[in-house]
């Protein structure tokens, strides 16, 4: 089990955690090209069974067991006005989650996916980020643990998704603390707030960005993330010592983890993105990352259901790459 | 069962089968935005959603049942050495079909749609374009009557392909002859033609436009195309008739079609495109048809296998327009 104990350690992992097996990727790749179809004619499938091989260290990768994980945290910053939603929502939305009544469980059901959510803390809301930072050292490191702690290390795939009131305004102000630029060009109407409730959102970031100068990566998550977000960095790294692949969902998720991004861009080796979000702020921060999604679909739910939906996809790659016969076995003449 | 008796007769069809039905695509734009997530915020999940209702005429559509049908045929027009393939592959590959190794059989099993394969007098190409028609009347509607009888009129999805040899060409032809333009824009590699292979389409498609000009729609099917594209065509006219959604696949198959959107656009409002191929004649294709494909995943396989692929999406989308709660069950505050 991975042990969290200081966030400077972070950036460090990268040395020690495991790395994409190239033979792996090779034999992966090799046995693409004798598939029964022109090469490379299954476009970005083949690339995702590759990109499986090389994480599950196989030539030939199964999804026997696929695990989702939703966080769920509470934010001060709702203070401020940043979300048209009660906070309630939050705690309300967990109990749909647990009810199975979500987006989530439906897409997780439909595409084979064990779901778990957790709530962390709801009824202690971070801190509002404009007034002092969002957690402690401590709070942020109890966070990743426990995010590090839920993942499910014989699973084969982990999806990763949050639920939390206001957190599309954490997501942009990490983005904007990680990644510079205007801090406009990261914020969007997330569940649905319009000009007035923008303008707040915006305002708000920029204060809590003029509080929270010269901050580490780790040190962003801390000051103006929440606990999901620091949930999702734990649960990333887990993963990855598991040689688990994940999957990250949209804005709110993929900003969450950038934070490792920024700590070393290799923390992300092991992660896809599931979609591009509809929130403008996803293009640029998949920009940033140096990602492409798997499926644009022009979702902006959250929950994990982008990547949940993705997870389809990743299935039936593996389906093609371990079920088609080869042109030597089906007899079949090549080019 | 639908009779096909003249191709003069096939524009006239629009005005007599069933149209998309408004009431129950309203009553399903209801529900969506009576479920627990922000109004719109699962983009185009819900479009699919709410156009499954249209066709299926009820606000909960379901797939029961998902068809998956492969049309195969050979084509004259490789004696212009338009393939690197043997002509002997469409054979070989309907063998590979029928054994269960190919990619489409491992997509159809990952999302649930039962498969079947028609050869079309594989041993009798049809002739080479671009020294006479390449089908007669009688051939073409023969063709398009196999595609009709092979609906199953009591499945709640169609999905399309094709496999021929020398049928990118086809796909060309067809697409250059009902909208116009240069012909190289609506050619690509197709199986993996090098340059040499893509300027021999190129002359043979000339060649063949030259051949055959001022011809209806229908005609241009008949002239340029071939029996799996006509029985393509007789097909979508059937699902139709029988209110069934069908999922095009790629460029080819989506030519295939573009003969009876060319005859009344109407006729083409039931389908979808499963995916935009990377065949570059595709894009210029979705504009032509006024039609955004579902995914877009730089596949270029044929046989159906973009068209499988999307179906896992529809299946998530009717997941989740039957299975959430709405706010009101769920007990969760709205804006």
């Amino acid at each position: 089990m991975m042990q969290l104990t200081a966030l400077a350690a972070v950036a460090d992992l990268a040395k020690t955690l495991p790395q994409a097996d190239a033979k792996a990727a090779e034999a992966a790749l090799a046995r693409q090209n004798s598939l029964t179809k022109p090469p490379g004619s299954l476009g970005r499938l083949e690339e995702l069974a590759v990109f499986m091989a090389s994480w599950r260290g196989t030539a030939r990768p199964q999804i026997a067991r696929a695990q989702a994980v939703v966080f769920a945290g509470n934010h001060g910053i709702c203070a401020q006005g940043v979300n048209p939603y009660p906070q309630a929502v939050t705690a309300q939305m967990v109990g749909n989650f647990q009810a199975g009544g979500a987006a989530i469980n439906q897409l997780c059901r439909a595409n084979g996916a064990e779901l778990s959510v957790i709530a962390l803390d709801l009824d202690r809301p971070t801190a509002d980020f404009t007034t002092g930072p969002a957690m402690t050292e401590a709070e942020t490191l109890a966070a990743m643990q426990t995010g590090a702690d839920a993942v499910d290390v014989t699973a084969d795939v982990l999806i990763l998704g949050e639920m939390g009131i206001g957190n599309s305004t954490i997501a942009a102000a990490m983005a904007s603390a990680l990644f510079g630029g205007e801090v406009a060009g990261w914020v969007g109407a997330g569940t649905g707030s319009d000009s007035e409730g923008i303008k707040r959102k915006i305002a708000a970031i920029e204060t809590g960005l003029a509080r929270h100068k010269g901050l580490s990566a780790m040190g962003v998550l801390a000051a103006l993330g929440g606990r999901e977000q620091a949930a999702i960095c734990g649960a990333v790294l887990a993963a990855r010592a598991a040689r688990i692949p994940v999957i990250l969902d949209g804005f709110i998720c993929t900003a969450a983890a950038s934070a490792l991004y920024a700590a070393d861009p290799a923390l992300l080796d092991h992660c896809l993105v599931g979609h591009q979000s509809a929130e403008p702020g996803h293009r640029k921060l998949l920009t940033a990352l140096n990602k492409r999604a798997v499926l644009e679909f022009d979702m902006r739910l959250g929950e994990g259901s982008g990547a949940a939906l993705a997870l389809g996809i990743l299935r039936a790659a593996l389906a093609c790459h371990n079920g088609m016969a080869t042109f030597g076995e089906a007899g079949v003449s090549e080019a």
